[in-house]
């Protein structure tokens, strides 16, 4: 049984992590909150377990799934805990009123997370083009991803087709600032007429 | 027979202007270049003519279909010209080697021509995440669009629906900038195992 590593305890944390419990993952959750991370993995339930939030994970996949503002901290205090991972960067930097980012081109949170992470590490920006309720569903569902290393994004890539996701690769770190923006543009689709019930999809013709 | 009017004579001009054609629309051809322009209306056929560069379009839709480095001066250009008409703004504001863009929040190329054109029009982003051969193929497919005016957007949408395409609203202006994004992570996604074949679409599950 594999196991994947969320750091985090949120909505996104709990949709991906029973979405991975679902298809036989092992998935352990860490969590400055020790008590949110107990009650998730006691929902997710099967093999769910809790980590030592600053300690190892167990899982070669480290989804980092925190709020944008406090992700490079996180990473930090994390340190050589993650030498060799690889970090799935799943934020959505939006400004406080949602008419923008608050990164910028060439300094996304993936960028920002690759900075501060241990140079064996790697960081992939995915997921965060998903609504948390299309993630919960099950169904299958384009996933677009973008990373430094090509050998990071495939695995990546084998592990959300373990999910039933379709990985569609944008490319190297510094497309993860355009997903960043797309995150942006799937709030503005779903607002002015297309829902919440919303997913981008890459459709070859 | 409506009139669709299309500033520009290249690629992105000759694949739109066809396939509003085939649509039953009297398109005009407005280019620097007249004899392009007149070969290009030639090669459409039907009732496309060519305007004179600078006049007043025919039609109420204006598709500003130059180069993002020119754009704002074509607006500028036409002027009074282009009072009360609603600009199609297509542009794709890559940098030199394709791994960002140009423009910044809240100044997309669309805010650009809306700063210079005539307060009586609206510009409206659209077409920029399509490939040529994609607008070419006559296929359905969905059309991302944004701007100020909900009443613009509206008409565009109406536009989009009579060439066999689907309207997908993003929004205000403030959007545009993530479509100019979206532009590039298409060609990213495109150069990354998707092929040129591609289109997004926004899929309710």
């Amino acid at each position: 049984m594999s196991t994947i590593s969320i750091i985090g305890a949120g909505n996104m944390a709990a949709a991906i992590g029973t979405r991975a419990a679902q298809h036989g993952y092992k998935v352990e959750f860490m969590s400055r909150d020790a008590v949110k991370a107990e009650a998730l993995a006691r929902q997710v339930g099967g093999a769910a377990t809790v980590g030592e939030f600053g300690a190892r994970p167990a899982g070669d996949i480290v989804i980092v799934a925190v709020l944008y503002a406090s992700a490079v901290d996180v990473v930090k205090r994390f340190g050589d805990a993650l030498e060799g991972k690889i970090l799935v960067d799943i934020t959505n930097p939006f400004n406080a009123d949602g008419s923008g980012l608050v990164t910028s081109a060439g300094d996304s949170v993936t960028e920002q997370l690759a900075a501060v992470a241990p140079a064996s590490a790697h960081v992939v920006k995915a997921f965060n083009m998903l609504f948390r309720g299309v993630v919960a569903d099950g169904k299958p569902v384009d996933v677009f991803f973008a990373g430094s290393s090509a050998e990071a994004r495939g695995r990546v890539a084998t592990f959300l087709e373990s999910l039933d996701m379709r990985p569609v690769d944008a490319g190297g770190i510094e497309l993860a600032h355009a997903l960043e923006w797309a995150g942006l543009l799937l709030v503005g689709l779903a607002r002015n007429g297309s829902g919440f019930d919303l997913a981008l999809s890459a459709a070859v013709r």
